[in-house]
């Protein structure tokens, strides 16, 4: 109860500065360890940061390769930083854990963001799935505005489930696309346009008609697929937000000024109808159950006779042999979750 | 390992007729028992009928209500008795455990095809959570298929996460809709158009101009959104199928028989490429863990130590004065579900 602060605790919350900085590092590098002691200090640390944290504005962006994520968040980010503001960039690449590197935490792809002393650029934690990547982002995001960070961007490649991810971590999740809307150059994965609060339409300078003509597409079937909300909401509790497209021009810094009006505008109005809030919340709730959900699971993988049950009743459901429910039952009462 | 066969399992697999009926009636219902008893002797059953499943083609439909789903199913129905077909119809509405009767289950809504002999119409089970709902519909879909029945349709109206559910069990996903897309009266909820095989857009007969233009928004939609297949999979593997848009009027009986060559497309193109066998594998596979999950979930949830502390430790996460990811460590590990 009375537990000394934590040491890092001080030097987080303390001035901006390389002490800052340094205390942000080790913070985040002890919430990524998987010792059973680091994972006990990292979470007395998150506790005592808690009460500095929520003050951010939470931004998630998402776009193919190419799409010029990069470019645009130097851009937005100086734009941010001239207006005073304190911008935190973080990324989520599941596929950071199989190529060793991150391709997004490469530094120098944001050369002159990174080295502003009001930024402060993480690549993606490059352990294990999605859900201990997210996890650990989650937990560096708090780090990160706890350090007195405003804005936060979480940015993700379309690698898997990784949208849904940022989506669920933040305030607004933005899709960036190409101009050539309906090309096979453009992977827009089932159900990601449609979680997006804003579409942001890049490098509109290299074919403008191309542009429009996307802008008027994609605007057209957000209104016919998106216009309920999302599932579980009422009509009219999303009537005051729709998804907006807009165009812009990362290379040529077009376009930032109206994209942060939109997303100003966009957490003013969810801010006042108690949206942004619920949704926080909702966030809150749903990431508990879905750490306890793999961690059921590992218990679960971990146990004895399901190891040594579970390849053989995989093969059966497979093979059909039995039925899945038949073979979930088993494998449960067998790994003692369930009444026999 | 001698077991005597389930004493349903000859009535089932029978000859059609009064007796099949009365054992499929009962195997069903033994099925969503929730006794521990009749899980077992359903188990056993489920197992022993398996090797007579899989020869049908599954169908699944959705659309809001007022749609014409059961107009259309019966005209479906029995266009397919008529080409030789035996056709079974089971219904996922989640809410019928809060409404106490289905709304989908009234059976006086398909009155001819109710009555016809190579027809099996079975209500929603009225039990619980969608999962459960869910789980009963997929067991009693295997006992209709093991009596013959080639043609299973699932049908579900939209509520919650039903339509995933449904895609999630059949072999296509058919999602109804009325001609004026785009207008407040139609609830498309985020996701569900995307995960759709084929939309068929009814009640084209009242305004022939609205059903074109829907047609045609659809369809553009569809492409936009839905062009590289499910996630997980790579371009080419769906360039095979691409979702179509259809108008019919149920009612008329008109697009019947075009629809119904659409399905016989799409099934043999997805026999041919594979897609079909790996859907199935794929959503065997699903429904296990799914069934882990949620065995997981109540084990945890049952569990004393858990009962006691999560209410506060939910409190708390919703107040932010603990991280969701440290509650959840805490709960697994009181719960005995980790190392401590």
């Amino acid at each position: 109860m009375n537990a000394p602060p934590h040491p890092l605790l001080a030097g987080i919350t303390g001035a901006a500065g390389p002490v800052q900085r340094r205390a942000i590092a080790k913070a985040i590098t002890l919430l990524e360890s998987t010792r059973a002691d680091h994972r006990a200090q990292g979470d007395a640390l998150l506790t005592a940061l808690l009460p500095h944290t929520g003050k951010a504005f939470r931004l998630g962006l998402s776009g193919v390769p190419g799409v010029g994520k990069s470019t645009f968040i130097e851009a937005l980010g100086l734009h941010l930083i001239a207006q005073g503001h304190r911008v935190a960039v973080l990324t989520i690449d599941p596929s950071s854990s199989v190529s060793g590197g991150s391709i997004l935490g490469d530094k120098t792809r944001m050369e002159r963001l990174s080295v502003h002393e009001q930024a402060y650029i993480r690549p993606s934690p490059s352990s294990g799935t999605l859900g201990g990547v997210a996890e650990k982002t989650r937990e560096a995001m708090l780090v990160c505005e706890a350090a007195g960070y405003d804005i936060v961007i979480v940015e993700t490649v379309g690698v898997g489930q990784s949208e849904t991810a940022v989506a669920g971590m933040t305030d607004m999740f933005v899709l960036m696309q190409l101009p050539n809307a309906g090309d096979d150059l453009q992977a827009i994965k089932k159900g990601v346009m449609e979680i997006a609060d804003l579409v942001a339409i890049n490098k509109a300078d290299i074919d403008a008609h191309a542009a429009t003509r996307a802008e008027a597409q994609i605007t057209s079937s957000l209104r016919l697929f998106g216009q309920h909300g999302h599932p579980g909401h009422a009509r009219h509790d999303t009537a005051l937000w729709h998804p907006r497209v807009l165009q812009i021009s990362a290379l040529q810094g077009r376009g930032v000024d109206a994209f942060w009006a939109a997303v100003e505008d966009y957490r003013r109005v969810q801010s006042a109808n108690g949206h942004l809030a619920a949704r926080r919340r909702q966030q809150a709730q749903a990431w508990m159950w879905e750490r306890i959900d793999a961690g059921l699971k590992q218990a679960f993988r971990m146990q004895p006779q399901v190891q040594a049950m579970l390849p053989g009743l995989r093969e059966d459901v497979l093979a059909g042999r039995i039925a899945a429910s038949t073979a979930a039952r088993s494998l449960l009462q067998a790994g003692g979750f369930a009444p026999p």
